[in-house]
């Protein structure tokens, strides 16, 4: 393939490259005729004009890369519809990656990434500290966190969904319908900030409303730690009513215990993490506590335009959860 | 933020710029001390070579625009995540935009990605062939379509799923379990090569099976027919077992169901295309036509690396759908 170039235009109407550079650029000296005739050669050709070569007088872009951990996790392909719909609406491309929760993978992506010299980064960040993270503040590229943190990078502006709100919301519901026990699985906690902030905020909301001897707290690993054996092990201790911290976690123990009898809703109750849109689908549908994806996306690249474009050092935001109760929550027997 | 350029090295490194250009390129004659001078400074520094300024030599970005209706669909994100992962695997960047099913858009994030330079564009185009799709042939950009094809756009290679042999078993299937009579609702047809194509072929391999009087075809339009309402009709024909052409009627009928108190895989039996995680989730399982999409995205990949890198002219493919019979499928009263 062959991009037509301002050579090829030169050549074709007769011109040199300097004039139709003037031309098309509207700079300089240059005759209205000159002008006309290099406008419809251009565009008789199809020239578009080399947003890298405009880039590197620039030094823009207007190329963003976006990293989420697994756009087929519904979660992160409606952050990522946000944040794209956002950008696209201000002239930005966005380059979406995906670090399968791999903090390896997730360099490698932030370093080719930077090898098209974007003009940001979006980020879904996976771990710690890590060699591209670093190298990205080094040199100040323009960069938001959204939905997660990195406990070491307060220099970082930070877009993520605070706990507290959804989490008592729905801690009241059940003891409004007499449960007098909880359940709470809390994902795969070890590397994430941000389940750990659940559990932490989950503890401190359950404490009040039950008494801590009446919280049951358990994590998962990413698919190593069966959902459903926490299940079993909770209702050997008379819990009936469960909170998911990872949506994840939630999908897999529901299609479990549809194979297992107990129907949600009557023989046990279930609230989720994220407002998916197959927790609409399922019947019963399921509680959730709803971190507002649509808004924490939109932020957070609103907080990256701000950056990039006024050169504004923007701030953290946090985005309300909403308890949103459905049929999975029924009355403690 | 400041990208470090070979000027910041030469100055550092108190060489020139032609120098460091040679060192870091191993081209030309330079000595061993200065290459590791320079080498030495670039690595301090945080250098990271231009692939911008290094594609408007070799005139390749290693860009890759991927556009998709709606990343929120799974059976899209499922598709985009192959698609991305084989092409990251052999070196590329993929920029994912989506056209939310609207030729405007789908034309406005071409033409932006254009302006990128991109090396060439993987597609799933909507509607026929519109100004952007042909200005991509007319200066012959790499191009691959998949899942979809455009009616008079033979010239570009597609890779999508043959749906006769897996119509063919499903409808097998409820034959075998004594249903008579065959619903078979098939989506927003009006814009769409693909689902006419599955309509057809539901309609040859139904004839044959069932007869020309037992068959029962309705459309829906993009969110525009209820598909509740299609059913209703048909059962009121005396239909009970149904083939949904396109899985997002499916997940809209199924969730309608519950409400009526209808219990699928006994009181109606379903099947839909695409093998999406829900619909493995849902209990019943859904029975299912695979697209094979993770088979579709990869092999997609794999035909535009054989243009871009090997400047093979490839041929279409047709990925074989699978019926995979669940649940939602019972015997007939």
């Amino acid at each position: 393939m062959a991009y037509v170039t301002i050579r090829d235009v030169a050549q074709r109407s007769g011109t040199s490259v300097s004039t139709v550079s003037r031309a098309l650029n509207n700079r300089g000296r240059i005759s209205r005729e000159t002008k006309a005739l290099v406008e419809k050669t251009a565009h008789e050709l199809g020239y578009i004009p080399d947003s890298r070569a405009q880039a590197m007088r620039s030094t823009r872009t207007r190329l963003v890369g976006l990293l989420v951990p697994d756009i087929r996790n519904p979660y992160f392909a409606d952050l990522a519809y946000a944040i794209q719909d956002t950008l696209f609406d201000a002239g930005y491309c966005t380059s979406i990656g995906t670090s399968s929760e791999d903090s390896v993978k997730q360099d490698a992506y932030i370093m080719n990434m930077l090898s098209q010299h974007i003009d940001g980064a979006i980020i879904v960040p996976r771990g710690g500290k890590s060699k591209a993270l670093k190298a990205l503040v080094d040199i100040s590229v323009p960069m938001v966190f959204v939905d997660r943190h990195v406990n070491d990078m307060p220099e970082v502006p930070v877009v993520d969904s605070d706990p507290s709100e959804g989490l008592l919301k729905a801690l009241t519901d059940l003891h409004s319908r007499g449960f007098r026990k909880v359940g709470y699985i809390s994902g795969p906690i070890l590397d994430s900030p941000t389940l750990q902030e659940r559990e932490y905020a989950f503890r401190s909301a359950g404490r009040a409303l039950f008494g801590e001897d009446n919280l049951f707290v358990e994590s998962t690993s990413f698919g190593h730690v069966s959902c459903l054996s926490v299940i079993r092990k909770m209702r050997g201790s008379g819990v009936n009513a469960f909170i998911f911290g990872y949506s994840q976690d939630a999908v897999q123990a529901i299609s479990a215990l549809g194979y297992q009898g107990l129907a949600i809703g009557k023989d046990i109750s279930l609230i989720s993490f994220d407002d998916l849109e197959m927790f609409r689908l399922m019947t019963p549908n399921i509680s959730v506590i709803s971190q507002q994806v649509h808004v924490i996306g939109s932020l957070g690249a609103q907080l990256f335009l701000d950056i990039v474009e006024r050169g504004r050092k923007a701030g953290s935001q946090r985005v309300e959860t909403v308890y949103i109760p459905r049929g999975s929550v029924g009355e403690a027997r």
